[in-house]
């Protein structure tokens, strides 16, 4: 089987990679072949047993997106995106990728199939921004779709394109609706989300970090390893028991500010916590405001998604697969 | 004022035109300019005091678009779509049309603005398509988008482009679903929903009509005079009172086909009922059984937006309108 991850270079996609190389298994099929693409050239796994490409594509170029599924991959994983801030910032930036990008590669999967059958799971990345205030303080999966950010929209608009060419019979799709990812290695990023990590993973490692936003700020977050479970989960469920609505709340953990802060004081010590300065950003606070805090995601976890049950995991993980050394 | 129908030629857009001209009014303004637009020449209503533009334009065209709004007009009211039926079985002309021809209108609004500022009130007709099963019997205001067909999908990704656009302050949006509009005067059309006013049209002029569909299907339903007024009342009102989310349910009459019919005995006696037959087509059962059948339309009623109350008002209303002579 041939695996495409779209969005190879970033961090969710760096640790997808990684994880299907470790066994070159996806479910029980062995994985011939791995294409890893992004805007920048994307990092190599190790282990890999079948054949491995590598590649820069821009998928908001008709013709990029054209040559990336003339290779007919089996299962495309689809994360590639603008992050909220950025697309907030830069409208045309954020339509062109976020929307653009999936149209195109959604047209170039139906012009595939001409001649010759050609239907591959197609999981995307959604998420929570999806919904916006007013909102219940927990979202159940009936909820309707009120993003209040340009990035919000477009992923909300590419779930109802993902649904629409699933029920043709375009792609077999599914839309998974990640939580915050917590905690997110490396630098910070444009995201307004980024300081949900910052404020754990620089105390972590003896440095400051700034919080932007009040200590009683509820969000709802899982750890990247869950992400990569989840995205693993997407592309090889089986999803004729999803019914014509193909994009899932993923389960995640409900925590507000003071019980990360609390969590990492357990891991790490008063010491740590003293690192948190709090800044106040009424940009951030505000667009954080709008955002969902808590899921009832019931029919996700039916369908057998699983998350972490408390933030002590959540560092866990960090410090298992970022801190070894 | 200078006000632009873009639609005109279409059922609900000749009706909105020609109630405009009647008065040279929208709401307390004296129009000056009224522009009437379809991909066929629109007819010219009479009595007009302004100055009347008509033309042809397609707005799946960019340049089209952008010649439209190069004369920034100050209210558009966005009628032009492919209908159902032909959107399912044209499925690229369905999103070159109903979502290209959305995203070419808003993309020539915001590049109008620059330099002078430019928002105009944009009126968008969606549609009750925008929801599909699984859904309550009765649909209150926050139920989720589950379109179940390419039309309801396009008016839904229009309604979240509708409110990202306003969010950010480039027009002045507000989306109406409105509900099926009957009786519709004319020949049938390609929409599903066409029989809905077939079944009472074609009796009250002594002709044989067809019933694709059970008589306990129930649906949802206003008249083209409501629909023109629920326009009008969307270019006129207060946006300030409509929040971030800009697209509402419309107030209808909940009715099943065997309420219909019996308003058309009220109206017309046995006879007229006699020239419907019964012709099940498992293709429109199919997508009318997917489609709404009634609404909890609270939001849009507290906003001052009435409809109808029995199906002998709706069949008046045709009588009136159309068959005076």
């Amino acid at each position: 089987m041939h695996i495409m991850i779209i969005g190879a270079a970033g961090m969710i996609g760096r640790k997808l990679a990684k994880k299907i190389a470790e066994t070159s298994e996806l479910g029980s099929q062995t994985v011939d072949c791995l294409s890893l693409v992004d805007i920048v050239e994307p990092i190599a796994p190790a282990g890999f047993s079948g054949e491995l490409r590598q590649g820069k594509a821009d998928v908001a170029n008709v013709s990029d997106a054209a040559e990336l599924i003339a290779g007919r991959p089996d299962v495309i994983f689809h994360l590639a995106s603008v992050v909220s801030g950025e697309a907030e910032q830069d409208f045309d930036k954020g339509y062109r990728i976020n929307l653009g990008g999936m149209q195109n590669l959604l047209e170039a999967i139906r012009s595939q199939a001409t001649g010759k059958p050609y239907q591959p799971r197609f999981v995307f990345t959604s998420s929570i921004a999806v919904f916006g205030t007013p909102m219940p303080d927990v979202i159940g999966d009936e909820f309707h779709l009120t993003p209040q950010s340009s990035y919000g929209t477009q992923k909300a608009i590419c779930e109802l394109l993902l649904n629409d060419y699933s029920r043709k019979g375009f792609i077999d799709g599914v839309g998974i609706r990640l939580p915050t990812i917590c905690i997110r290695p490396g630098a910070a990023n444009k995201a307004a989300s980024s300081f949900f990590s910052g404020i754990l993973r620089e105390p972590l490692a003896g440095k400051p970090a700034i919080l932007p936003v009040a200590e009683s700020v509820r969000h709802w977050h899982a750890s990247p390893r869950t992400a990569v479970r989840f995205l693993i989960h997407a592309a090889t469920m089986d999803t004729g028991l999803l019914g014509t609505w193909r994009c899932l709340n993923m389960p995640g953990l409900s925590a507000t500010v003071s019980e990360q802060i609390e969590a990492l004081e357990r891991v790490a010590g008063p010491k740590a916590v003293a690192l948190i300065r709090h800044e106040p950003d009424p940009d951030i606070r505000a667009l954080v405001g709008s955002w969902p805090r808590q899921f009832a995601a019931g029919r996700a976890q039916e369908l057998g998604f699983e998350a972490e049950q408390s933030f002590d995991e959540i560092i866990q993980v960090y410090v298992d697969e970022e801190m070894g050394a």
